[in-house]
């Protein structure tokens, strides 16, 4: 199992400081003691940072904390290893690969037994680079996607969205398929057990959400009113309604909105 | 213009010293003052830490020196901008793609001008995420390794190294070609202008390399001698006899040996 962390927002946000104390839940005070991933948008490309190591203690993660990355769109992972090489850089999420001049990123949460011997999801053009189930997924995606779209359509979500609900429905029937995905421009959630967001404005130029868990500190570049979802494991923050997200639907984040 | 730099070792290698002295040259020392970038192998993949701003004063790359990332293939890159985005993440080298389940890492020195409208160097299955002539050009290459290549054959340097070399010889023909590239298994080099290196056995199980300019302190995790390869735009040690690098040859590395 692993823990989901992601954000979405229609300005440059630094949201460092929800890493640091997520992180705390990778070692201390979760299970979850075999590697963290974040990604930051940065372009059409992403900022990947991430160590085969608990992310409790780790000084690459203080350091992150440390730097102001602003990003619109943050993807985070913190994983209890279920492959045999629990050390590995390649086997730690978040994975990467490019489509068509955008940049996809992709985490998952949970088991999908027997995907590597089902024929819908072998690789043709994007091959896994490590030996989890979860880039085997996403390379099958990759594949889908570059068959199923157009060198310019790879942002048009009337055509994508489809073909990766498609995906996610194939991939729910080999197991737990709770993921997060982004594509430099929209931020797409599936839950098949466990998965939370919210969705809100707000109006202090340096809000935080903050819990025992876990504390988001935005602090946008501009001053003013702030569009901002947040997308995790469990809920973060306790005097709010964060919303389940509905099993088997693939969910769209753009700016700091739900749109699908 | 831009300074490179490579490693390649017969064993997993400490060579972390090497990148702040290195990193001096980028910012107050050279007039490379706009974004630096390294690799380092981590089994089919690569640690890419890269960054928009000057190496000179970088807290990142401090922090790259205080950890002990230990690889047998390095590659590093300190730039000056030549686009119109200078600050661009997506813009700063090293590139990676990956081919067949291997990650590829490109890194550049020297412009081509006219390759963006060269119809031998159009994108097909691989697209920019920046704007460099580099990036554009190494998408072209992972274009026709994809072809000339069957997905075994990804780490096959009989087959692949033909393909390689027919296209650094275009890539010439546009301009300036100093690059350094990796597959995760070999590390390839071409020199149009300037390219030196040193391939030799070192003795002592801790041996360090100096100048003014650069420090590469090896420190292997196993003693013995150790084969060891260094690439870099200029010699970066005087009591040694380094050798320039055959202009318009790809020439291989592997652990630690020039093989071609």
């Amino acid at each position: 199992m692993c823990e989901l962390f992601a954000l979405s927002s229609d300005r440059l946000t630094n949201a460092t400081f929800s890493l640091g104390v997520f992180g705390e839940r990778g070692g201390s005070l979760g299970p979850h003691k075999d590697g963290w991933g974040i990604a930051f948008k940065e372009g059409r490309d992403f900022r990947l940072i991430k160590e085969a190591a608990p992310a409790s203690g780790s000084a690459c993660l203080r350091f992150v904390e440390s730097q102001e990355f602003r990003s619109e769109i943050m993807l985070a992972h913190i994983r209890l290893a279920s492959v045999p090489r629990v050390d590995s850089y390649t086997n730690t999420h978040p994975f990467t690969r490019e489509l068509y001049g955008a940049c996809h990123v992709f985490a998952h949460n949970g088991d999908m037994p027997g995907i590597l011997s089902d024929s819908r999801f072998i690789p043709t053009w994007n091959f896994p680079l490590g030996a989890t189930d979860s880039e085997w997924a996403f390379c099958a995606l990759m594949d889908r996607l570059r068959h199923a779209l157009l060198p310019y359509e790879v942002l048009n979500l009337e055509k994508k969205l489809p073909a990766i609900q498609h995906w996610a429905n194939e991939l729910a029937q080999t197991g737990t398929a709770n993921f997060l995905l982004s594509d430099s421009e929209y931020l797409y959630a599936h839950c098949s057990t466990r998965l939370f967001y919210i969705a809100r404005q707000c109006a202090a130029p340096h809000e935080s959400f903050s819990s025992t868990t876990l504390r988001v500190a935005l602090h946008p570049q501009e001053e003013g009113g702030q569009h901002v979802s947040l997308i995790a494991t469990q809920p973060l923050t306790t005097n709010e309604a964060w919303l389940a997200l509905p099993p088997g639907e693939v969910v769209v984040f753009h700016h700091g909105r739900r749109i699908f």
